[in-house]
């Protein structure tokens, strides 16, 4: 009580690299000092933190990063409010898309790095179906799994924050929609409140009979968000000339030992001339702003509904993720560590 | 010695389905009557049997086309002449490819079928380089792999029938290109006669040093017809936004059950941006006659050296198959029931 507290960062970190099962004894809670931004850089008071099961694969092996080391803050995807910046072009007051923003309440990032974003919608939809998660299901399906009307589409993971707008743009494109999830509470929300046309549980006793009645055409497309078992249950379902889009393999983060492939890899790649695709979104970062637009548009019009869930305090960050990979989850998933910035905007 | 013999079909069937590996007690020798066209057939003299992993897959499950039964005639592709038909368009003496010609001395096929040929080389080549074969690495490359100049493309099964010509059509198209066989007699072969840049053996000790020796700038296009632990390894030596031409599973077909998928499908699929593709050569029939004119002009000015192996008899086709199997072959393989046609051409 005798001086103000110092204003310190505090931050998340890796206190140990996971083995085998993430927990949350995986992580530790640091108070570090407010770092300066040097020339070049900015100073960002982080907003909304976005848990993503990439948050679990940085710490497994290098994939388009080094891998997450002990020590380290958790790396993530945030948007943040810039309050400082020294010799950049970037104002003050501006609402910026960091990459690496990380689990800590301020972080200090390249110029470079960020995207400064037009906010035309709270900040959770930037982080949600305008951001990272709704531009992903965005170019998966345009640039990979290219949908026609009257293909049948089946979305993995299809709940969450990719998945959801995966299944209502597919909807949009025209094609029948089919949800895959772990969970019957989900699967309903999905053909009740989303329009999916039909949803299956991959715990089901019969799942390929459940395929079968929910793709009475068999399956076009497979947008496939999840990897595993259930991909290779799939691949004997599609069509001649499907074609799978590689989003995600979230049944494989959580292990130190990815298990082996799909049975049918290659073999039924040449029966049914099927073709499988890998894509990552910073490939098509020019056209970002371009693709939001389109995706705000279909928000403001009500013809998709984004599914978000803000969790409040950094503290909660490790369980929200833990949640994500344990499929708690509905929609997308995000941790406030701040409230928005009023919308009178910025001032320099 | 006191008449004639009367005129046989003699064929080879399937004596029982294999469970396991095969061997030649699967297969039985039976004479049958020649047997008459009804009309829109021919029947057909059979003088080329193509010989292909794919006579050992279709013992094993419905492929694209049903299973081969015991008692069934193998099932093969064949070139030879219409000596009789029923009102068909075919005129006596043509030559014909026919899908399904078989094991056996005549054949009756329907005149819908079969793709009489402008015979423009031996036989030998129309069944090789300008034939199944050849056309598969043509449109694999052209259609799926699409290798660029200064790519680096590797090719397994290298000096069988597709892969020694993908990887001279790969050489023509200005890639670097490196097979993979499993014996080094066959390596030296493709680097000394037919302009190979490397050459790898899948059993060395030490495949991945060797590959990345091979490859030093990693590898941007596999043609893969094999599958298996191959496919496994060569997906952690591929750049960013390579493309696997997935041709055939050679390695999978001598089996009951199929072994799982490679290890990094999908995940590496996606870090890396890869794409997968089965393909199968009847989807570019209608394209068949102007890629067969297009490797004709390379055979005839010597850009591309066909390796064919011809052997004479019938009876050796379950011989023939079982070399092919455990990689005894080099180049084409084949069986010659009869001599080519006189070319001075058929008459009605």
């Amino acid at each position: 009580m005798s001086s103000s507290p110092v204003p310190v960062n505090r931050q998340i970190v890796l206190a140990s690299r996971p083995t085998g099962r993430l927990t949350t004894s995986h992580f530790a809670i640091v108070d570090e000092a407010i770092p300066e931004p040097a020339p070049g850089q900015l100073l960002v008071r982080n907003i909304l933190l976005s848990i993503d099961p990439a948050n679990r694969a940085w710490m497994q092996a290098a994939t388009y990063r080094d891998r997450l080391e002990a020590g380290q803050v958790i790396d993530a995807f945030t948007l943040g409010e810039v309050i400082g910046q020294r010799n950049t072009n970037v104002a003050i007051g501006a609402v910026v898309e960091c990459l690496h923003g990380g689990w800590q309440e301020y972080a200090v990032v390249d110029a470079e790095e960020v995207r400064v974003i037009d906010v035309v919608a709270p900040l959770q939809h930037h982080m949600g179906c305008l951001g990272i998660t709704g531009l992903t299901a965005y170019f998966g399906l345009d640039r990979i799994a290219k949908v026609k009307c009257g293909e049948t589409l089946v979305v993995s993971a299809a709940a969450g924050a990719t998945g959801h707008i995966v299944g209502q743009l597919a909807k949009l494109a025209g094609a029948r929609v089919v949800g895959v999830t772990g969970s019957d509470n989900k699967n309903r929300f999905l053909c009740e409140k989303l329009g999916f046309d039909a949803a299956v549980n991959h715990h089901s006793a019969d799942l390929k009979a459940e395929l079968d009645a929910a793709c009475p055409s068999g399956i076009d497309v497979y947008f496939d968000n999840v990897g595993g078992p259930l991909l290779e249950t799939i691949l004997r379902h599609m069509n001649v000339a499907g074609r799978v889009a590689c989003c995600g393999v979230v049944s494989q983060y959580d292990s130190d030992s990815p298990a082996p492939g799909p049975r049918g890899v290659p073999g039924l790649l040449i029966t049914k001339r099927l073709r499988m695709e890998g894509f990552l979104l910073t490939d098509y970062h020019d056209e970002w702003h371009a693709a939001s637009s389109v995706l705000a548009d279909h928000v403001t019009a009500g013809r998709i509904t984004p599914v978000e869930a803000p969790v409040d305090g950094l503290q909660h960050a490790p369980q929200a993720l833990l949640d994500l990979l344990a499929g708690r989850n509905l929609g997308k998933v995000m941790v406030r560590v701040a409230d928005d910035p009023k919308p009178t905007g910025g001032q320099t």
